[in-house]
């Protein structure tokens, strides 16, 4: 059985020189954070590395030196530049062999595919003297396990899709076994149309409350455009009193900020939005012009958003203002593309057409270019329809580049649908 | 001066316990990556590290073994977490000392907003022995540079609007007077429409005649839904004569791959499609039902694009096709919302709807739900209307999962459109 008796820290290792470009993020630590953190273990470093035997072996002597649990991503392909699971067996000073069974079963995977294994991927099959090997359903590369001296190490290959089942499955098993009594627990909420001081001045009184408390409960705050999320953590022996605990404080946090936290459980405002179309039977339309298209992109990324997303017109320029919503043309002269009548023209345009019960309308100048004294840049008109309620209709100011602006405007379209459809319903 | 002869290799070490949760990844480094890469300086690694004393000096004290450059970012904030200075100064044994020219600096920040420094922001005026102070024109935290037994060293702080210029200047000064003679070079070609393994098929013939010429060029290729990128990176003390073998090896390689290279120089799809656009006095327009306004998002991406976007209908539901876009209701009934027919009438309904000379439906099953055994999820009807063109109408089969699949099928939408309009050109 295992040597670990309480898993406490972990490591992540993300192998592979393309994970160092401009352009790619290891992303897989993300899911692999959040595992890890439901069983209270917890992360204290992540680090990519290339394909470099000595840059590995480093990376992983010290990874070993600090943490109880180690998770390598990546380099276990096929190729010469796959080195993570031989960099691992010559750290560790274990003999390599070839497992049969892991061969015929990469071999029976190509044949499903009416193809033969090319004779480099039996490097796959390659095993560290004791490892357990992991199922790997979605690719070629299995995974293993290694307890060796105290520590678990875990080697799991690169693609997202094949890492992300593997770590279901340890989780749920492996690890599970290997963590001691007391475990960190978290909760969280999302706060929208509202600056990181402002909630941080309202947190501010909770959060040194919790700090002198046994356990205390630890906070972190967090902002991205149009969102800021307050974390909450707390590690305790006993499960239940964690829970209550947290709760407590979720609850007087959620006081403390107000209406403005839009989830206490992780969803995203799209999912909070779609879901108070659905109690309501009613479905949504838009008219997007400097968004472009991103906040129906954003409604549509949920899964069965299809029960209550309609329709939308992305009328990017007067033109199709004025020949698709119907727009009136001496309304965009008389006040510009840009402003509260042409933003509520926009929205009862799109309910016309389309005939939803709300309609969203989003106009504004998301730059580089177009700005002027009066509407510069990051200026952004929102109106709403929604029934039995009358016209919302709001001129938002947003700071940043063009695409910080536009993420803002979608965030601040949807908190702002959601504000009304809570409000009615009440 | 500089005990720095020739810097060729870099470390970044982003610091913060926020960002080892599950919803941040650290971005700066990208940026870093990106114009460290112009200089020919070779990233070894990056790491992220949470506000622990023990473990940013244990990263710290690695990196300097490995590495000529170590760049932090974060952690130089205010408040009792933020430790990166004092762990530098610590594990390179300098004395830390107040600079009272920061301090008034801090000081006069504040005063500019109206407010009084806070006394803990003293803390930001903490200057290493013999290290240099770099301007941050966005923030309250200088920069530090450090010579130090042949190694730079680098403090910055977290935040990327503060970080992004304080890199820009720090590689147009410092950066670039330590550089070596010989530098690495770089080229790029971007592929969409063709597999991975069917690029590579195409460009391994060449990828081992590089290898074995002097000095070599590396090649990598990286894959990411509906693109291919192929990157050739060479090392030279000769400019021009990289800059030509480079060139040469890029025309190759476009030759290998043919007409599914759409940009030799990292340009986007959606710019490549606007310059084409714009060029032929084209305006285009979308029916977007399946990628839900993701198609004209990625377009109106690009900054100038209202020369071109002119209008979209995201018809999510069928009647939104019937009513807007005036899909005959039988032909749905006939062949199914995703078929091939109804995708041309979705592209000839936006088309008459909105004028544009050149006009795109997608319709499809993103899933997970609304697959059938003979359209199942992943199934996807691109149609594209361009003038003096017969339609152009096709069924995909993508892989993956919901956003995948979306992905992909806006990706293919804009890279038929390109091909469309790179034929009609000639």
């Amino acid at each position: 059985m295992s040597s670990v008796s309480s898993l406490r820290t972990a490591e992540i290792i993300a192998v592979g020189s393309e994970l160092l470009g401009s352009t790619r993020l290891d992303t897989n630590s993300l899911y692999i954070a959040e595992r890890l953190a439901g069983l209270g273990i917890e992360l204290h470093a992540k680090a990519v590395v290339g394909d470099d035997r000595a840059d590995i072996a480093a990376m992983f002597r010290e990874a070993l030196v600090r943490t109880d649990l180690v998770i390598f991503t990546g380099g276990l392909g096929p190729t010469d530049d796959d080195l993570t699971r031989e960099v691992v067996a010559d750290v560790l000073g274990l003999p390599l062999s070839i497992d049969d069974s892991i061969v015929k079963s990469i071999e029976q995977r190509f044949a499903r595919r009416g193809m033969k294994m090319p004779p480099v991927n039996v490097r796959q099959a390659q095993v560290p003297h004791g490892a357990e090997v992991l199922a790997n359903p979605n690719g070629t590369a299995p995974g293993l396990l290694i307890r060796h001296d105290g520590h678990l190490i875990v080697l799991l290959p690169g693609p997202p899709r094949e890492v992300n089942p593997m770590i279901d499955a340890l989780c749920a098993g492996p690890l599970l076994e290997c963590i001691g009594t007391e475990r960190l627990y978290r909760a969280r909420l999302f706060v929208a149309g509202r600056s990181e001081s402002s909630v941080e001045e309202a947190a501010q009184p909770l959060y040194s409350k919790w700090r002198d408390e046994t356990p205390p409960i630890a906070t972190t705050i967090l902002a991205s455009p149009g969102q800021v999320e307050l974390h909450l953590t707390i590690r305790d022996p006993d499960r239940e009193h964690a829970q209550v605990r947290l709760r407590h404080a979720q609850e007087d946090l959620h006081r403390a900020v107000g209406e403005d936290v839009f989830s206490t459980d992780g969803r995203l405002l799209e999912e909070i939005v779609g879901e108070h179309l659905v109690a309501r039977g009613y479905r949504i339309a838009a008219a997007e012009s400097c968004t472009g298209g991103l906040l129906m992109a954003r409604l549509t990324d949920v899964p069965g958003s299809s029960r209550y997303v309609h329709a939308a017109v992305v009328s990017y320029d007067n033109e199709a203002k004025i020949d698709i919503l119907k727009v009136p043309r001496a309304l965009i002269e008389q006040h510009g593309a840009v402003s509260e009548p042409v933003a509520v023209a926009m929205a009862e345009g799109v309910r016309a057409l389309t005939g939803a019960e709300v309609a969203v309308a989003i106009t504004g100048i998301a730059g580089p270019g177009g700005g002027t004294p009066t509407k510069p840049v990051g200026t952004v008109v929102i109106a709403i329809l929604i029934p039995e309620q009358p016209a919302f209709v709001r001129t938002f100011s947003f700071v940043g580049g063009r695409s910080m602006v536009r993420t803002q405007a979608a965030q601040a379209a949807m908190d702002r649908v959601r504000r009304l459809l809570q409000s009615s319903a009440r």
